[in-house]
């Protein structure tokens, strides 16, 4: 069974709900935990809760990664911090993968510092999982979008990788056997988006290992053909936090809908799927994370804002990610790259 | 009073909605249309509602742009359609100003082809109009996001330029005597971005003439504190296409409440007012239409969905723009840079 590092100070919500999602996950399976950070305050939370002692250890770190400071500085002045030490524990063969829901920037660097990247890669890219309007049944309700912002402007050569890493992520983790990916563009015709995307798109549509749907459009992240969609970092960074901020509205819609009275209510059960159905749509509080990709170690990123639940999802999608050996597969296919 | 060159042929509900919506303004203002397409259809429609006639004139164009044809292909064999014949016509100075929901790329390279740069301007930008949940008291609804589509990458320069050219829109068009300008990023921090939106942000941010508020993120394209939004075509068209294909799902929905009983209905009173504000967010058919900018002649894109109420709003804004001397001052604007 793997070794997940819990970054236990990083996120909106903790360390309380990072440590009560650890303390569902050892009751629930059987994933070794080891949570980083202020070992007076995670111990404090463990009291309270019910947990498996003999699935959780605890690695003090005395410092943590404040969730907007910038990222350069964090690396200079955040040495001891929870996400680094983390970090540190998985590179240092202490742990299998890092999990947090710390600073996004600072995940990326520390990752950057202590993992080394697979042969063969040049770019890490920070994925984000999304749910979707399914278009078929048995289609995944999930996506999964790269680059989200470890990059701004990418090189077609790093573009093709990405959907090769994409790709070999959702072979494992979501179990299809054949993901269907897709490029983001301004056009599905092959000649848009200027001389980079031309060339990863006819790259692309020559790798037999990948089943490549050809471009796809910012409303094909709504509901797509493409159960992975690349792009750089700047775009997918727009579009993420575009549909966060669509998701945001439609919560304020729905809480206005909860607190009217009894007797509205009946009426309501009819709009209520279909608000679920769009708020499903935006909602990433309700996913685990979704993984930094190209380094030999894996890092799970949660939303800043994650509960408990989905810091426990997301653990799981690490533990599976290791088992499933998610940086092997990505190598296999690089190695059988046209 | 200015004359609109219209494009009776290209949307997805032309010629009937777009002649509907010219026949609307001629009752309703003083503003000439020039109606440019299929004279057989044409009349055809005029016959079957009322309209002023001394409003309207029409020139025959034997061709029609599909709206999904390839941009260069339409530029090279359909010069004899309704979109061609109303640039030329305005060029040439019959008119004043071109409205048209048909194909975009064919709209701007048709525009790049009749119409001339304004001094000093590098590149044309495709701006679209977008409605945003407001942040304080009398600010507009609308929000102006540039460019979407007429360029994939940009330099600093263009950027800078699109920043000019928003805003002076937004000057004359909304009335805002201070539109606040957002540069789109991954992050609120000027480092962000990479070296040209680094640079960008602190150009902008040292023009007296533009009120910048800073960068802004993906989330601040729903409800955010900048009016005009600047970032190059690819990511703006990955944005609107995105906002388009929320809007969808939650017409969906709205439609499949609309169908319902009514003793339902009572209770969706309810929630009628929170769907209205979500869908009105995402909903660009309700809007005249947005401006290509940057040339010396003024054309306004409407939506291909557009209807009649869309396509009268629209040649509206057209008026208006040249009455206000868009160009000019965007010209101004250019003079006045640092």
């Amino acid at each position: 069974m793997p070794i997940i590092a819990v970054d236990a100070m990083g996120g909106d919500h903790a360390p309380e709900e990072i440590v009560r999602g650890v303390a569902e996950v050892s009751l629930e399976t059987d994933i070794d935990c080891l949570l980083v950070g202020h070992e007076g305050r995670i111990q404090a939370v463990l009291e309270e809760v019910p947990y498996n002692p003999e699935r959780i250890a605890v690695l003090h770190a005395r410092d943590a990664v404040p969730m907007d400071e910038d990222a350069h500085e964090a690396m200079r002045t955040r040495k001891d911090s929870s996400l680094m030490v983390a970090v540190q524990a998985v590179a240092g063969g202490r742990a299998d993968a890092v999990v947090s829901a710390g600073n996004t920037g600072a995940a990326v660097l520390a990752a950057s510092r202590w993992f080394s990247l697979l042969p063969g890669i040049r770019r890490a890219a920070l994925a984000c999982v999304h749910p979707r309007m399914t278009e078929y049944p048995g289609q995944d309700p999930l996506a999964l979008l790269l680059d989200v912002g470890a990059t701004v402007h990418c090189e077609a050569d790093e573009l093709v990788y990405f959907a090769l890493m994409g790709s070999a992520y959702a072979r494992r983790i979501s179990k299809l056997p054949n993901p269907r990916v897709g490029l983001l563009n301004l056009g599905v015709e092959e000649t848009k988006g200027g001389p980079t995307l031309v060339e990863v798109h006819r790259r692309l549509r020559g790798q037999p290992m990948i089943d490549f749907v050809g471009n796809v459009e910012g409303n094909d992240l709504v509901r797509g053909r493409a159960d992975v969609i690349v792009c750089e970092g700047y775009v997918g960074n727009v579009a993420l936090k575009l549909l966060e901020g669509v998701s945001e509205v439609l919560v304020d819609v729905a809480q206005a809908a909860a607190e009217r009275k009894l007797v509205w209510r009946v009426g309501l059960r009819l709009l209520s799927r279909g608000i679920e159905r769009v708020s499903a749509l935006t909602d990433f509080s309700r996913y685990g994370g979704a993984p930094i990709l190209g380094f030999d170690k894996l890092f799970i990123k949660c939303h800043g804002r994650s509960r408990a639940r989905a810091v426990a999802n997301a653990v799981k999608v690490a533990a599976k990610a290791v088992r499933d050996r998610v940086p092997e597969e990505i190598v296999d296919a690089v190695g059988g790259l046209r």
